[in-house]
């Protein structure tokens, strides 16, 4: 493990570094691996991209992977979970990524395998590169000292981080959805997006959900796998998944009320086409009765023969009119 | 149990094979059953299709069942559960299929005995062979050396893969709902179809959801009867059953709210109908009055004398009907 | 023990007989009850049918019952449960029968005290007799050798498998309910329908629900007062109660979406309704505003001196309301 | 203790008694309380009625009682709830009575302070003595020789047997509303209705529902201040508890029931009159457009000269009228 | 420790004081921290408020505190929870206060560290001063002298408290919303105020209901941290925390039946509008019928030439009316 040569470019291998004392020696490849296992103190970080089955088939003879796992991390379209083979955990994770175009979430799956001195990501889908975080726990080497099980918290933080500006822009949709409601009443398309809100928050909700049992899983005490110094950073990512998931059961509440408030709007706004109908109604009564009364043709009636008959009775009628309409207004009909 | 005699062709038995280190050695009988069960790491599988009470009492008498499995398992229309008689267990499951035609699933039951060295499966209605779970599992004679509890896990995993089809049915019939009511608005027949949808979703989760139980049961530690071994294989089954079963709430609470939206929309719709129907009366009301108006029989009415005193009333009518439409319709009543 | 005297017929006793080996010994008094609880390996089996205070207290002093268990058996009117007082059990069944007439359940209430060596029913209201549950149990000997918690069994047994009818009833009822909305649309009778079988199906589950707590704690090693051979058979009716209650519960639920449902339906047809209004009006607009255009009493109308002006003008009216009817027709307005 | 002066007539202090052995010794002084107190076997019952905070602080001083406690019983306005201080119980319980003129509960408030020889009680507000539960359990000796624990079970039950005809009064008022929803249909009155009753539920279950958590407490191993002889007596009460909280979990979810069904009729009479009105202006159609039809002023209308013409057609449409009028009340429109 | 120098003025520090055997020594700098911390039966009470960075970067020196800690206190936005971090406690509180102006709760957020022998606060945003809190426990020595977790009684007991107005003033709001449905009937103000109401409750409740778990854990004994006679009262501010969280239910509650109310309420109004509509349709049918009829030209219409033919047809119409109107008046129609 001195002369270590630099990582050959194969195609789905993203990075395949060993660490020692919690800082990186240098890429190996896949065939270095079982002598950089050998060393005490040092684990192998391996991150791969959507891999063939070839590649994976040969990662886990190395680290001498379950068949079950290996099936998840190929055929992938898991829900979030965590489960123990042995002595090593394998992780399944949603990652989640805005689409400012389209307004919508977009998901990507990570799975984790995590031994005694190794973590192997294999990253399906729209996820970005686990880089950064990788670069960010290498500045601490302190704490990645403690193994693989940083490694993977590293990598969980990262991915709930992203979670973040996902809820913002959810938050954003309903804040519009209900200045729209409030300010020009239910619709057609208010009603279809509190039904489209209401669907991609369900399928944001199932993302975050298992994460907590996870986590809580990764604190306890039952999973041996993690050192005690890193339980409380599996915590604070805890935190974390539940400010998410509270911020995700308030808004769904919001949601349901959202759409009882707009059929009660619609309710009230009913109400008042009904009044006003019925009131313009009233009013034209008036001219409809008058003029067919003196369009009878009676021999005798006195009021056709009168000079000033016709526009006595036109200003009458038409005075009614204004006398009904200003008081169904000030009674809030019209 | 050497010279092992081709299976008699019994009306009710599918197969009774004998295995020993996870390799079949062949076909039995009912009568060979004692000796094959006497053998050290050997077991047998015994299939049934609608058996007839006596062949039921006689494999009863060659395994020792009890009486309440059998019982269950002669009368069928069980709930999905797992039951520890003493040494052996048993297990009652549900198939599903789809009938392309009625656009419906199709259940089946399946009863599962499973003893130390003998797994026995009692098949009832519309349910598939399990010959190619069997055939399946035939070729790892490595995992199939663990035993019966491992040709359970077989079992349970055909039935459960068989449901995914299922409820991607439904899920096509839930779009289509959507596409309905978001294009042409709640009807009738929409209205009915969320109730029969709501309906199956239900029956099909009464097949599911006891089966979770059942899963998390064998995977505990307080089934002895499952070697550690097998165990992951039994997390796995559950591991589907999760998502059949999260897709199945998010359909559940989907299909609420296309109820609340079908509601919502007919609100909708009903104050555009009336706002119409407002809108119109008010138009007419115009020809209406003044046609009404000089109808009237007043001697004295200097307009009825004038040479274009017909034309320019009627002129003037139809312009203000036309005003009034423009009008109404810029501010949304029509 | 041995020259076992008939029973005496007193009012409140149906049968009070003394079993040894799971065999009936014969019928035995009252007073008989000290010597025969003395045997070993034997027990008593009594059976009130609304006994009068005095019957009650003389029980009490033979079985050596609590106060406040005797208290209760006398008031009736006890939810189901189960409630150990020292060696004893007390167990409070409710009863069910379907009233053909008034198409509705009736229910009762069975009161069982069950001690090492005596089983005391108490039957209040409207029950049938536990004879052929008792003859049935009778005819198997080798179960009812386990003792008096097998007869308990007989007797939860008998008064669950009566719930099964019932549920049916109440299922034809929900059936016809569904038929009647969607067929008919709702009106006040389906309504009002919807809400009796909702309370009677909240009725019929508070005699079910906390049957399954009882069964749960009869199957518990905690009670010690059951032996373990006789624990697979209350198993069996925890089994059968889990099914009522699943059915229950969908009852439950389709119950709340017929509700929803029927108010879906009759949005629809409020719907309906207004646009055949507004479409009636809209064709009737046609002959009133022409009809009153020509009632206008204009000097020169060139039209009224036409000598077919009046077939022209009522022929083209019709053909318009024609015209128009058939366009509403099209777009669905009528 | 042998000579124990009558009681001084303090305000505030309803009784202050010393027991022993289940039967009442005498009234004694507050002073005298630290003597009887020495006594094995014997115990003070000591009950305030609205006491001022010098009473309280001399109270809490004689029996030892914690800060925190007391400070409870000073400003009442708790919750129920049990709280364990040492080898003291503090217990909150809330009275209810049942006002028949304004047909509400109205509730008062209780604290009681058990310690091993002591049993002090605390009323606030509307309940009634309980003199009657102290003098019945004075019947009881052989009861009340289990100590304090049995005098708190005698005043737990008195508060609990007076729920029972509040429940029942708030029976009443549901079938009430029930009956006017039926006869007369969803109005503004019956609507409040639903809502007060409604919120009147939900604070009287906020007094019974913590009575069961106490209860079970109480009875549980853990709280070793009950002796086992006590715990059926508490088991007694938690049942009372229980059937009230099942009857108010009904009447709730029927309240919700009657909410929605007022709706679905509200919304099956809106179609009934809109239907009618519709009906109606049919109906009035038909004259309104045949007398329009002979009210043109055309030259040529042959039937204006018949000499039956007027008969004719006031006929015929009144024919038509009436043919239409049957019709629709045929199709149930009218 | 003895001659101990007046506080540094400094940014972001509140308080920095030594207490020993309950009573305050006196104030100290940061950099007499660790002579303060030496002595045993003392504790510091550090008050900050907003510190910067430099600030807490050298608290956290000071008193050795976990990174994950101190960067949620300089971060704040936390929900409320308890931490352990090896032998010291962090804790996230919300603090709430009425806006007057804005009717409308104002949040803030407080950060407690609790050690052996320190308390630090860091407090953020719209919060009250602790002083009063501080001046209050000084003020009981004897408690005080029980070390930091009881002066962290006392700031969570000041935080609850201070809930009290804050939901009492949301119950205003609630009360006012109730009067106006009840009286005016739904508009869109009401509908509005219910969903800005709701959202405000469940922002509330959001800072309420953790802190239930935090208490909870605190009177646990698996938390190690806090003396036993300390714990009653964390219990004490628990069941504060359990009435505020009870009445926060029942208003939740009564908004969703608000909510129902107002749909029924608009309801029944709709019908009632809908009748007048009707019903006044009605009465204008009659002249418009019958001044429709003599309008007719037939040249036989007897009743023309009849005298008093127009004064009667006139009367007999206005009487009709005038009995139609009487006659829907009494039937509820008008
Ligand atoms: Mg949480
Ligand atoms: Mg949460
Ligand atoms: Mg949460
Ligand atoms: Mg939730
Ligand atoms: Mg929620
Ligand atoms: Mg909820
Ligand atoms: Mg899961
Ligand atoms: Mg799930
Ligand atoms: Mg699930
Ligand atoms: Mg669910
Ligand atoms: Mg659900
Ligand atoms: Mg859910
Ligand atoms: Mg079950
Ligand atoms: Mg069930
Ligand atoms: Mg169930
Ligand atoms: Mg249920
Ligand atoms: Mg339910
Ligand atoms: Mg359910
Ligand atoms: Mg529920
Ligand atoms: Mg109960
Ligand atoms: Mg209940
Ligand atoms: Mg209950
Ligand atoms: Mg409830
Ligand atoms: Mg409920
Ligand atoms: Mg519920
Ligand atoms: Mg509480
Ligand atoms: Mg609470
Ligand atoms: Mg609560
Ligand atoms: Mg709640
Ligand atoms: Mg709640
Ligand atoms: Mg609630």
């Amino acid at each position: 493990m001195k002369n270590m040569a630099p990582t050959e470019e194969r195609v789905g291998i993203v990075v395949c570094a060993a660490y020692a004392e919690g800082r990186r020696i240098g890429d190996i490849t896949l065939d270095e691996i079982p002598y950089a296992l050998q060393r005490e103190d040092s684990f192998v970080w391996l991150g791969l991209y959507e891999p063939d089955e070839a590649l994976l088939a040969e990662v886990q003879a190395r680290f001498g992977l379950h068949d079950l796992a290996v099936e998840d991390a190929h055929k992938a379209h898991q829900r979030p979970k965590m489960e123990i083979y042995g002595d090593s955990l394998f992780v399944v994770l949603r990652t989640a990524r805005w689409d400012e175009s389209a307004e919508t979430a977009v998901y990507g799956e990570t799975h984790v395998f995590v031994g005694r001195n190794y973590l192997v990501s294999v990253r399906h889908g729209a996820s970005q590169t686990y880089r950064p975080a990788r670069l960010g726990c290498e500045r601490q080497p302190q704490l990645l000292a403690h193994g693989p099980s940083f490694a993977l918290y590293t990598l969980m933080d990262f991915v709930v981080d992203n979670y973040f500006p996902v809820l913002s822009d959810y938050e954003d949709r309903l804040d519009d959805l209900e200045t729209d409601i409030f300010a020009g009443g239910a619709d057609r398309d208010s009603t279809q997006e509190i039904y489209e809100l209401k669907r991609e928050l369900v399928t944001f909700r199932r993302a975050v959900l298992p994460l907590i049992d996870v986590c809580t899983d990764l604190i306890s005490l039952r999973v041996t796998h993690v050192p005690d110094a890193v339980r409380p950073y599996f915590r604070d990512v805890l935190d974390h998944l539940k400010r998410i998931n509270d911020t995700l059961d308030t808004m769904r509440e919001m949601l349901a009320t959202v759409l009882q408030v707009s059929l009660a709007l619609a309710s009230v706004r009913q109400n008042e086409v009904t009044k006003a109908l019925a009131g313009w109604a009233a009013i034209l009564a008036v001219p409809t009765v008058i003029f067919g009364l003196y369009g009878m043709n009676f021999e005798r009636m006195p009021e056709l023969h009168w000079p000033f008959g016709y526009p006595l009775v036109v200003g009458a009628t038409f005075a009614a009119c204004g006398w009904l309409y200003r008081r169904l207004r000030r009674s809030g009909w019209l």
